[in-house]
């Protein structure tokens, strides 16, 4: 892939990161948006898109996902490029004192500001604790929605994502057998997805297996049957070739920790004046960055990114300060908004 | 009047004011606000309560009034309590360390911390600026809307404040004479409120007179005319026994200068992990406030507060450190916001 010049690139698509694109765009700079999630919205997108949020100001009550709508609606005038599904594997100071980040899509940005944005770390699924099973990860394991020519499928799992895929495979009905398994016989998502996965098991579409895989059984080197065990204690052998594992996603700070910032337990510290870290030209905002005072509170990071936007401005034009503007008054701005 | 113990005076009632509420308000602690207006909502309900502002996060687009009712409806569950059209005149440290303030309207708080969110200082009418005139003050002449008997009345102004007084006065019917005065024929008010503006010239109830207040007459002290003259230069004599003025506000730093504290270029000098001053237990967020990094901003204000909240919390309670929740997860934040 040809490598992406740029002015900045911001690693996370949550909260923090959309502002900073906004934040940024008021400044006349563009943002490259890079996250491990496929979609935008980071934590309140992944951890709690249905539950209510308080205390963004002025907004008394909204969910995370109507955040991130929100966000997104603010920042569409600045045009963001979002590079989703991916994560920044390597960052690297260049002579001209530009940064060269690659991520594990294979993408290059020559980015001349960058913005840790990334909370509480990136997302990575929750594998299976069953030992000696991801040998078959990428054959016959696969974690989250995959394309699947399984005959034997496996569902496991017991909220909206793997019911979902459950019922996408039986509607395809393409696949021989599909077997839900789930630790117990009780589901968390919305009722027209229940109320789908019941009709399933009534024409027996699918099948419901309730228990834990405690072992395996293979044939060289194919997995042919998981061994579940019921909650009463009695085992049963599940043949199957093909195994989905939604098991939800837990955040780790990954190879952040490897960039050459200065770390206080995970976080990254910064100035409060200009949010960067001990690199210039390298910024922390949201719920990755420490100072004296931190809380990890959405509205922190909303100020953060603004004066991180501030210093950005000013670190890009030689240090000719960025002027302080209203977006009430300024033609100036109400034309970047796409306003005039 | 009594003097009221309190654990929180707020001084202004401006956003960064309201959102002070609602963040003392999650730390368990209950907001006196003062403000020398006679509402809430500051600079963003007197100079654009209609002005579209763009960079509230997540609020794409919302006018100074919206933001105010908007913050309103959030604080509304901690309940605080409102000192209006009054200003704090004098602040002073008491020997148990707790500080007495008292406002232009002879309250006396006794307050445990005090948060100065003054913004661009206490707003006060601007003044006719007609030599001698200030001597009428309070007897024929005042500023805004005030009850009047006059029978010869003149109203100052361009704007919708005084077109509003001059319809409402001629729609009471008790006045003989009213004259609108203003220095051009052409006024800024709602397209109904110039409706009838017109409708009242029309039919004589109203007289318009164009030009600016150059001289008055008096006899011995009583004011019994003004010299007005017209753009073109004319003069002519307009007898009134009583004069309203609308002629905007302006904001005034005020008493705050005399408090003891460390001030840089009229803005309150604070530390960026308590955004308190050089006096512990009195805090100032918002545009009156400076700090290394400082941009008046609306976002800023509503992260000072929040964390001046923090340690708000922690100076009442002996130092003991408040814990970060949030309000998506914790019962007690719900609780406290009327939730459950």
């Amino acid at each position: 892939m040809i490598p992406i010049p740029s002015d900045a690139v911001i690693v996370g698509a949550g909260p923090a990161g959309l502002f900073q694109v906004f934040q940024l765009g008021l400044q006349e700079i563009h943002a490259h948006v890079i996250d491990s999630l496929p979609h935008a919205g980071g934590q309140c997108s992944t951890l709690y898109p249905d539950k209510p949020i308080y205390d963004i100001p002025a907004l008394p009550v909204c969910t995370g996902r109507e955040l991130t709508t929100r966000l997104l609606a603010q920042i569409k005038p600045f045009k963001p490029t979002f590079h989703l599904d991916q994560e920044v594997i390597q960052v690297e100071k260049l002579a001209n004192g530009h940064f060269e980040v690659t991520t594990s899509a294979g993408q290059i940005f020559l980015t001349r500001t960058l913005f840790i944005a990334g909370g509480v770390g990136s997302f990575q699924a929750r594998e299976l604790q069953v030992e000696g099973i991801a040998q078959f990860r990428g054959t016959q394991l696969h974690y989250g929605v995959h394309d699947t020519a399984a005959q034997q499928l496996v569902i496991v799992g017991g909220e909206a994502a793997a019911l979902d895929f459950a019922i996408t495979q039986c509607e395809k009905n393409v696949t021989t057998s599909i077997t839900l398994l789930h630790r117990r016989d009780h589901f968390q998502a919305p009722p027209a997805t229940l109320d789908r996965i019941t009709q399933l098991r009534l024409t027996q579409r699918l099948q419901m297996v309730v228990g834990q895989i405690t072992g395996f059984a293979q044939s060289r080197d194919r997995l042919t049957a998981l061994r579940i065990t019921a909650p009463q204690g009695d085992t049963q052998q599940l043949p199957l070739d093909t195994l989905h594992a939604f098991l939800g996603l837990s955040p780790k700070l990954g190879p952040i920790a490897q960039w050459g910032l200065n770390l206080d337990k995970k976080q990254v510290q910064v100035d409060t004046e200009k949010f960067q870290t001990n690199i210039p030209g390298i910024f922390a905002v949201g719920d990755i960055n420490t100072y004296p005072g931190k809380k990890r509170l959405i509205t922190c990071a909303f100020h953060e990114a603004t004066l991180a936007a501030f210093a950005c401005a000013t670190h890009i034009h030689a240090d000719l300060a960025a002027p302080l503007q209203y977006t009430t008054t300024s033609k100036k701005l109400q034309r970047l908004l796409g306003l005039t």
